[in-house]
């Protein structure tokens, strides 16, 4: 590994150590780690590190864009007679087949927390299963317009606001996710509330700036549209020019507003217009929110509470 | 930042210079990143990183187990009458409306590539919104079986395998996730050819070891089933042991078998059975294959070849 900025500014912290160490022979090199550099990273930095999920868990029930219709939940059924074992059409149950699955109805991929790709506007646009890979992992930014929108709820966010922000933390890196935190997430188990206008929005001056100045990969808000002006300018600005953006993440109150990473995952539908996106946050260890690996390993995972049974949406939740 | 293992080890490093320099006076400690470690991180290793999608983009025709039906996809529709701009049911479409979506009709959330969890074989099980968001990023290992395979095609991983993987390249680290390698994804655009039995398994043994003794987050295969045993008897022990497990990944033969990290993203419906995933291999900057942040930044995105259309199955596809 070349000297970096960070291995110099460590070189640095650890100089009167080696000073006081000059008088003696230098202490045999250690063994490079065993996985190399990002398995350290991983080992020193990402275990003790702090999640926080952005993401809301979709359902049948929750709000969505008028235009839309909501989703729905059923047994998955079998597709094919298997002789001694199942019937077409039958429901799999857990007694008689040893598994379930769900089978879901999307009406539209603008659902829940997601990843709009430009082909949602522009039929010259890529699709999700266009992005490259490299959208997995990038520095995330949030800035934070929560105590604007309290005074006003159709407040969007302005260039002041980025401007703000860099005098607090510096340039925003280039790739980076910039997440605009208004707290409107707090509204959605409420459809008519989450779905009112005005709801807080996204400036168009302030995503020009973000995209073709600080060259971020793409902007997030909590609202289901980027803004509510009558043409949506700042969505139709962004989708019309090869970028694209995140509808509906949560919990942006819980993480820093410099400093985290963000994971990026979403399901891949080849040619979709949307996706069906999971954000996490990635915190430095000393972040007072979230949990760490150490906290929540995910395996094994705690079971339910009580047997999982279909509720009248068809989503399973523990039923005494 | 306290010293670490890795910090030692470029002290080591550095000492050398830090002994040439005694004579003269240390030089001021640099300033600390901006962002701090995390952002340092991303800016020295994450950005030159290779990434590489483990992912099948899924469609109505693939693979998929026999007891389960396919896929629709279809024009998203007007679910609800918007006076001058849309009547209930019409398709929307790029001229009439600015922007068109897609309708998903999934059967089963066992479609292409996954991530199992424990509800769907256990009533007491974790589903896939019980998941920590601790599932976001892990070390990577990926244990090969590929030679073995291409001599018969019901090879399933065996301890012996993890042993001579752990012989090359040291201990598989705990809360890793493990790919077992077999090239059976290189079958995918062949339905029939990727259904056949037998198809490459990974053992119940190997399952014990990895999970019991490593303790890792979970594994992955690339067939659609763990193992062609009639009680399906690995994904039975791992789905009644509150494990998860991951189906229908692919290219792991561009994958280094140690050293790199991958970014787990699954769309997350409540109480779901299933997880429509997102898998992404991040390898180090020397690695051959993949691609970096600086060669496919993401934003602007490449425009497509010709305006998007359905095809006869409802995928948008570039057609002149």
């Amino acid at each position: 590994m070349p000297p970096t900025p960070r291995s110099l500014s460590l070189f640095a912290a650890l100089f009167p150590l080696a000073l006081a160490a000059c008088a003696t022979a230098p202490p045999p090199p250690a063994p490079p780690p065993p996985g190399g550099a990002l398995w350290s990273v991983y080992e020193t930095q990402l275990k003790t590190a702090k999640y926080i999920d952005l993401t809301h868990a979709f359902s049948p029930v929750q709000p969505v864009w008028p235009g839309f219709a909501t989703a729905s939940f059923r047994p998955a059924v079998a597709g094919a007679t298997i002789p001694g074992y199942v019937a077409k059409g039958k429901p799999f149950t857990y007694k008689d087949h040893g598994f379930i699955a769900t089978s879901y109805v999307l009406p539209t991929d603008q659902y829940g927390t997601q990843l709009d790709p430009p082909a949602h506007w522009d039929e010259r646009g890529a699709t999700i299963s266009d992005l490259p890979p490299t959208y997995a992992l990038r520095p995330l930014v949030v800035i934070s317009i929560a105590d604007k929108v309290a005074r006003d709820p159709g407040y969007a966010l302005q260039v002041a606001d980025i401007d703000d922000w860099e005098a607090r933390h510096g340039r925003i890196p280039e790739g980076s996710v910039v997440m605009v935190r208004s707290d409107w997430s707090k509204k959605w188990a409420d459809s008519t509330a989450f779905n009112a206008k005005p709801f807080p929005g996204v400036g168009l001056a302030a995503l020009k700036v973000l995209h073709l100045e600080r060259k971020i990969l793409f902007h997030g808000h909590e609202p289901l549209d980027t803004d509510s002006t009558p043409t949506l300018e700042g969505e139709a600005w962004l989708l019309h020019n090869n970028f694209t953006q995140a509808e509906g993440v949560t919990n942006l109150d819980q993480v820093p507003e410099a400093g985290a990473l963000i994971s990026i995952g979403f399901a891949k539908p080849k040619g979709g217009t949307g996706g069906f996106a999971r954000y996490v946050a990635i915190a430095p260890a000393d972040w007072p929110h979230g949990v760490s690996v150490i906290e929540a390993p995910g395996a094994p995972l705690p079971q339910q509470p009580a047997p999982l049974k279909r509720d009248a949406q068809g989503v399973l939740v523990p039923t005494p």
